[in-house]
């Protein structure tokens, strides 16, 4: 299913090269303010973003097609569109003809039998990420602004000192991957369930859903394996649940314990690698060299924060409501 | 929701110190040869099981009250029942007013507003992870022969030696933690969407439902964040799909590519160290030291892979059903 | 699906002649009381139950397995068994040979390629109305106090004097149906949503899980087919919005209006009639005469009611949830 | 929630006088031919549609944005739009201090504390049964051509000659009902299931999103509530599982017989009569007269039909490729 959450719930659709994307989200409570300014700021994090860059705010311009009425929420399920306007036309034949090495084409293909609308990655574009971006907009704002989510590219190319790790890769001509830290403040003690939908079940869920990410940890996370019980349990130190340490990383049994919530992901260098690769020829049924053609970005990671960020809130936003059916 | 999956649909139900626990499974094929005695393997793995232990046959001895007539499944819901024979009586109010360290105890205690049943961790025991495995039996049953789940310690307390590890742990008298490897061949190409329900997404999402895991990395990981594109990219070599390399842990763009599946994950040290340790105590109003009392697994991490296998198991099954709706 | 609901969560299982029934409830809310005396009413209440029966608290005897501690549900997934213990040796063969007319026996050997459990209707026997009005038990406490729910025969083979109907049919020795009407007061207004989960779309959905119901009319249902718009109108006369008439039998739009909410639903006469039938004969390859054998209610709608009650209070249960999200 | 469906999953957004209306819906396998031709028809089926009528093809002209490449689905979400282009500018105070009886208005004030989009109904209109009409265009074509679905108004206000019954209605000036009855031929054995998705349960879900739909009934329906069981059960005639008669509107325990599928619903008298009536006044706090404005249909069953079948192939199409899970 292309969908997430249980009351919460999101649904994107588009593709690269169709005439627009979107997503529509189901379950937004009613009488939260909502205007498209408020899509603005996480919009253009999205964005290529080098320094320097010039602000395009006419791009990626949101229209909200539903569930908006007078600048709020109606209740009803409310829908974003973005127009893809900078679609050009290419040699897709060659494309269909050499799935990229590291990218879907080559499963979406054999999944779909074909069918997949394979012109610039399609449905599984970045793009798409968009739509998620958006959506994660209306998440925060049904946290509310007690919670606070905040991601951030930590490590580049194995490299703390991320403008050294681009001007590298930049010498290089070889992509790059990196560690992006996601963290929340704010959060109630109580998100997630024991079994199944674990906090850390739900945000893995959501957050695998970004693409190019391959791995999570949550608190000290695999640097937990080679610790002894008695360094990473964490202390709690009041009523409220605060803890001295947060090896945690803010979940207890699955459940979110008052105390902030962070997670490391991994993102994977990507795909589209200026360097020369070998990969299969659909045509000519050899594997051949091949070179990707266009620009791309050379360390997808700088742009994965803002969108971390939304899966995060998407899944946060849908643990809260269900939390407070219980109310 | 203490469900998982939207067509092989899981529930576990069950305490600690419950008359019984079990698992309901909605969703599972007519047809499938089942009896008792295919759980008796899996179940085993599971118990404590050091080197010379008596095998314990009479114990945890599954009741499959639904869903099988003379031994093949009926397409009705499949219920598994075990009985909780050793329950002890213990100084509950003790447990109850000292919340352990790195357990669910506190915010347990919290969420459901003291209504949780407390004795032994309730609901959120390790207990349950029994009817876990017996989901994952018969998950693997729906999977067929072809596909082969296996998981296994390979790192305990930071040590590839596990042996040594874990008679460091006893020396030392402090838990440890471990690394867990879970691979999967013989799945065929395209379980997973794009969005959503990537295969990471539902295998995470199933995996982060084994109690004492933080982590979870596929194929390279979060090595992957220190690779360059050329590096990392696996070339494809021929019409099935198979790659050179397997960085991608089988997955491409959330889909399976027909290579081996494989993921690392982290399993925390156990919570409960004998050493001694600081927490809240809810009657005095304070932070106080105290030791856990009772025998526990030093390195919970011996116990997780055929938990690992079963919740994997779980998540494949229910991709593949998906699957097999648009053939 | 063997399973009802977003939030309160209902899964039934068991057949006729297996070792027992259940029903496990996920998102009941912690520190609602309950304990097996809450049951005994509704059970005695589905039982054959005709005048002068003998109590016999001593069978259905409910067994809550899980969910509960110290008499209050505690917020983990409720367990709820009951024995099977009255299940008698026949010769099932002959069941087997000849699907019985207007039962599921053919469709379910076809659906199950064989596999089902056919002892006594296996999964789709009657029995499992026991795990569903256990399961009612638990939405009514849910729903609390305010909100009753009462359902009566209030028709049998077309016979308002129901007395008469059920003597008729004893003389002809042939099985009748009946009209059960449901209705509920005390409900907040605002349960249900404009499209897909109208508050109608979701009782109905639970409605049409109870055997042999054929037809269900929310207020007027088919009488307003034939009614004008001016006296099918209920007016509104006050703030609250409380109608003048109720013949939207207090749904509009989908969504609960805090008026009385009542629907009929049709009974089908029972299959099991006495009279000889034709049917097919899976052995012979020919159509045959047969006649059920064993006792049966000539008139099962009589034991509808507490059933239909069972399903709204489930629907409604979920409904009252999801809406509790939002606040 | 506004969605429907497990895996042919729909989501219908959009207000009355939004800038557009839509449907997504996941789960569409890969490979179906469809095009925006294929809507032509059912589209117009569904407009005012009053013999002679000039067919206006300019006006709801649907716009796939996703999920289809080169005529044929793709596998991803589908997405498509509808303009509204008819919307007048209106005295909507007055519409928001008048609620007006047998309308959500009310209801959806109190529920969304007023933030809704009161406007032409918002996304309760009538307008919105567009989309199910287009999201029913998909389904069929995933059922395939075998499978037909046909649904006609066969009774308005209380008359079978329906073109006097609407002759009469013009005349008195006041709204009518009427009853329209469904059938589905060429449909497989064994789609829904023995509890809770039955086939009654899920196709009557999918029908009550349906507005002014007050009841339904499958087979015989409400007259079996007054039939004997000799003259209900249906005979099985054949290995194929034809019967002599169809009492049961082709379903036996909640499963499809391959018989052909029929029910009937209920259709109310038009809400918005010519009539004056009497209402609630959010306004003067007081019970008026009142008359509702513009032109509307005086008897909206006869517009039923097409959405009817919509509805009724969105479920089928879910449960079938449910039953194809476990193929």
């Amino acid at each position: 299913m292309n969908s997430f959450g249980r009351i919460f719930r999101v649904t994107i659709f588009g593709e690269s090269h169709g005439p627009m994307i979107g997503v529509t989200i189901d379950g937004v409570p009613a009488g939260i303010s909502l205007s498209k300014e408020d899509f603005y700021a996480d919009i253009e994090r999205r964005k290529a973003g080098a320094a320097g860059t010039t602000p395009r705010k006419e791009e990626d311009e949101p229209k909200i097609i539903s569930g908006v009425f007078n600048d709020f929420t109606t209740g009803a399920p409310l829908t974003i569109l973005f127009e893809n306007n900078n679609v050009q036309s290419k040699d897709y034949d060659a494309i269909k003809a050499v799935p990229r090495p590291g990218h879907a084409d080559f499963v979406l293909n054999r999944k779909f039998k074909g069918f997949n609308d394979y012109r610039g990655g399609g449905h599984s574009s970045g793009r798409l990420t968009l739509a998620l971006v958006a959506a994660g907009v209306v998440a925060k704002k049904v946290l509310g602004d007690q919670i606070k989510i905040s991601a951030a590219l930590t490590e580049a190319g194995g490299n703390k000192d991320i403008e050294a790790a681009i001007q590298a890769a930049i010498e290089n001509q070889d992509s790059i991957g990196g560690i992006v830290t996601c963290s929340v403040t704010g959060l109630p003690l109580g998100l997630g369930e024991p079994f199944f939908d674990s906090a850390e079940s739900v945000i893995s869920h959501a957050i695998f859903s970004v693409p190019a990410i391959k791995g999570i940890e949550f608190g000290s996370g695999f640097k937990a394996a080679a610790m002894k019980g008695s360094e990473h349990n964490d202390a709690i130190i009041n009523e409220r649940g605060d803890t001295a340490t947060n090896n945690a990383g803010g979940i207890n049994g699955g459940i979110t314990n008052g105390n902030e919530l962070y997670f490391h992901i991994a993102v994977k260098p990507t795909s589209s690698t200026p360097k020369e690769q070998k990969t299969w020829n659909e045509q000519t049924k050899s594997v051949e060299s091949f070179t990707v053609k266009g620009r791309h970005d050379l360390c997808i990671a700088l742009r994965v924060p803002v969108v971390a960020e939304a899966a995060t809130a998407i899944a946060l936003a849908d643990l809260l409501q269900i939390v407070n059916c219980y109310k």
